[in-house]
């Protein structure tokens, strides 16, 4: 890209290893940065490094985070007993966005995935298991509803069972606003097999 | 966001600003940023700070680079007497990638747009009629075919004329690969009004 200066295209060449942004939208975010305030690159330079360094796995729940305990886990309001079990930490705040959930989170940082070769010990299960010595009363799998998210939650299920402590599965089913013509024929049978009494 | 801790959030927030990155994009590079290798994060974040720290106008052609003149004005083997007029440095980037172009540019850094009450005084123009005081052979108009780019076009070609430098346009026609089934009136007749012998 000798066309354009040096430190431009060494912008669009960082930018364009970002997931999702090939060579164009790397050239169209470069030239917005270069119009941008001053301040607010500064901003945004340091919003990086700032939480590329800081950044760890909460003592509690291995969500991602740059204090020792995250937000929920240090939150006596929450409902310590009781343990959603998630796959990453998206997932995680995709439940909190519902602002119904009360209890707290145990972040895998993965999933049982004997195709890439992740096995239960590549993910925080033995943390997890360790987490249930203490006073739990109910553990909530959610999974993503793949095969890993499924192998998972199975393998976790059978792990917890001696233990005596109640297991949850979230249910799967037709979504909200879903049409029945156009939903997949496992979901459909899911859902049927999940049909609760109205 | 109070489910992620204050730099995630931040890294977030600063990410979503830019164009074309939504919540959930945002969200999706900033685990990935979070995941990626510390030395990457200061790189990305320091080519960054040095592109908007030293990002300037070339004092010839008015491109932006970060040096006073840009690589292709420096360019002894370039032929600076043809002058081929742009919008904005990603169209002189565009044509550079045809390697075939050996002249030089000169960047106008916008064009007349009266509905966004942009005039020829807020465009590079009156550097590049200084420029022709020089010795110039030719100027090519590269401006966009759309209604601000032939309206900035024919605006030049008529200031260029007195001087009697030769002034050409860049043709407009169907594109090569393109089914005359799908192109549009405007262009097929532009097509046939510069068709030429063969």
């Amino acid at each position: 890209m000798e066309y354009y200066s040096k430190q431009i295209s060494d912008l669009i060449a960082e930018l364009s290893k970002l997931p999702g942004i090939g060579e164009k939208s790397a050239q169209r975010l470069a030239f917005h940065i270069l119009h941008m305030n001053k301040d607010d690159v500064h901003a945004l330079s340091n919003a990086l490094v700032n939480a590329r360094d800081n950044v760890r796995y909460c003592k509690e729940c291995f969500t991602l985070t740059d204090t020792d305990l995250c937000p929920i886990c240090s939150n006596p309001k929450r409902n310590h007993k009781q343990i959603m079990v998630v796959e990453d930490s998206r997932d995680m705040a995709a439940y909190e966005k519902t602002q119904k959930y009360e209890g707290v989170y145990h972040v895998l940082q993965g999933a049982i995935s004997p195709m890439q070769g992740i096995g239960p010990n590549d993910i925080r299960l033995k943390e997890l298991m360790k987490r249930l010595e203490g006073d739990v009363d109910e553990v909530i799998i959610a999974t993503n509803s793949s095969l890993e998210g499924e192998t998972t939650a199975m393998y976790i299920s059978r792990l917890i069972k001696p233990t005596g402590i109640k297991c949850t599965r979230i249910a799967s089913g037709v979504p909200v606003g879903g049409d029945l013509e156009y939903i997949d024929e496992v979901t459909l049978l899911r859902a049927l097999e999940g049909r609760t009494q109205i």
